[in-house]
């Protein structure tokens, strides 16, 4: 069973974490068939925090779980803190397929979203 | 003549600020029939930012800009930091039609684009 775990920085404001708790839940209806199991998680300043986030996947019955960090640039973030801890949480579950997927803005999809926003403007 | 200013939050770090710039690159090759003028600014921490951004454009003869949010979440920085500043820069340029693009996070395409990036992990 294939599981999607969103991360988000996470923010102390709380509409910010909701949003991303929403697009979690959109996201479910739109690839339910490729991702049974999906959630969102945080970095920081918000709960679930990625240990938690993945624990909640596997205890829903993921076999393998793709970590997908919710940022647009490879910043420390991207390129240390979020490896760092999953790998470290990789370790509690040995028969669990756990990667980590590029962040958003190395996707060729970035540019028709950007145009397509910047269009979205009148 | 229209101009598109791509406006990301801007790192100390400087590979994260030569990202946005790069993106700004890559999208003149992509709409440069409906954006002649396309640069990229900074809220914060680099350069230039916003405020020289609209400059620039208006120098090199744009009559409207976009001001384009690179932005997930509709944060501070996005509800309140960014519309101040384009509000009191707008002063300057009472003739020039500048508008704020909705940030990226809110685009239906996001869904597309999330979806494409956790499948391009394997």
């Amino acid at each position: 069973m294939k599981a999607l775990l969103l991360i988000a920085h996470g923010s102390r404001r709380k509409q910010s974490n909701d949003e991303v708790v929403v697009l979690a839940e959109k996201l479910k209806k739109n690839c339910a068939e490729q991702y049974e199991i999906i959630h969102a998680g945080f970095l920081e300043l918000a709960q679930p925090m990625i240990p938690d986030g993945i624990k909640k996947c596997v205890e829903e019955g993921a076999t393998s779980i793709v970590v997908l960090p919710y940022f647009l640039n490879s910043g420390r973030h991207v390129v240390e803190d979020i490896p760092n801890i999953v790998s470290e949480t990789k370790l509690d579950y040995p028969n669990i397929d756990i990667k980590i997927a590029p962040h958003l803005g190395a996707s060729d999809l970035m540019m028709a979203l950007l145009i397509a926003t910047a269009n979205a403007t009148n």
